[in-house]
């Protein structure tokens, strides 16, 4: 076998380990928490369909690579749920480390371009990236709105509270899609808050 | 809310329920079954990584978009799996009903688009859709070489019968990647049948 398969086989077959990272959101229609790699084949769904709504053109194929192993990492990392209580330069550091041995498996030149998609991803400044975090954000604010405010009654999260953490990340990258939603997430929270 | 933007919501939200369809395959490293949404992301990243042993050129992005929708109709038609007893025909038409009500949800141009995909996709007659079939094998027979076999078990599978329903579809797209597992198939097979 060569030794180029051999290596990105083993990646593939490390990367199954996404599925069983959970995350603070709950399936739409099930009380079950989502885990990270159905998570990232949603969102890249959500790109797929909801690329004309990005604020600046996009190369949409990027953003789809970029979100297929955006998070990766928390194989090593786990999840740090949006509103859940981490340090943010430790939680750096931990997924510097994951993303060193989880892109370090696969032969140099295609570890390198995977990692630096993902930092680029994490660095959230071009628009491909910026758009990619506006998506990343808002499926769980669906999942939310679907399953009757979950994950925002689980953290206690307030209305301000979504707007900084969430919200101005969706109004980001894709304002006509935060505009469409906003009205279902203010009654959300003018009813239970 | 635009029409355009409730329509694609409302079918990202129905496409949710993918992660609710559970597959043969166990996962690599748990006996939990998986889901067709985390399946989906999966290939998906099998695709991104593999891309260079296609047998022929293949637009690997297309391909990537192809897998992300493969397996939507499964949210009506359930899953059926390869060494699962069914009638094709039956099959067949259970699959575009639910294509027909699923793509039906979008907006009529972007619900086309995506439709064609799939029947491209299904008709495994293009070089993308060729090599995206491969990979949609490739997947579950590392899931089962990792998991000790777990499904060919289950369903009692020869070594003649994964030749004809999986080996000859990955060889078709992907004869290098087939080349470089075999061994570990033939080594699984002589042991345990």
């Amino acid at each position: 076998m060569s030794k180029r398969i051999t290596q990105q086989l083993a990646f593939l077959t490390e990367a199954d380990k996404l599925k069983s990272v959970l995350r603070a959101t709950t399936l739409c229609h099930d009380t079950r928490r989502e885990n990270s790699g159905e998570h990232s084949w949603h969102i890249a769904l959500y790109a797929l369909v909801m690329a004309e709504h990005a604020v600046t053109a996009v190369n949409i194929d990027r953003v789809i690579r970029m979100l297929l192993i955006h998070d990766l990492v928390e194989i090593d990392a786990g999840d740090n749920p949006i509103h859940g209580d981490h340090d943010p330069a430790e939680m750096a550091a931990v997924e510097q480390a994951a993303a060193d041995r989880l892109f370090g498996m696969l032969p140099d030149d295609q570890g390198r371009d995977l990692r630096d998609l993902w930092e680029e991803f994490e660095a959230a400044e071009t628009d491909d990236a910026v758009f990619a975090k506006s998506l990343d954000r808002v499926q769980p604010l669906m999942s939310n709105l679907e399953s009757g405010g979950r994950s925002w009654i689980d953290y206690d999260v307030t209305r301000d509270q979504l707007q900084t953490r969430v919200g101005a990340k969706v109004e980001r990258g894709a304002p006509a899609i935060w505009e469409a939603i906003k009205t279902r997430i203010d009654a959300w929270f003018a009813e239970n808050r």
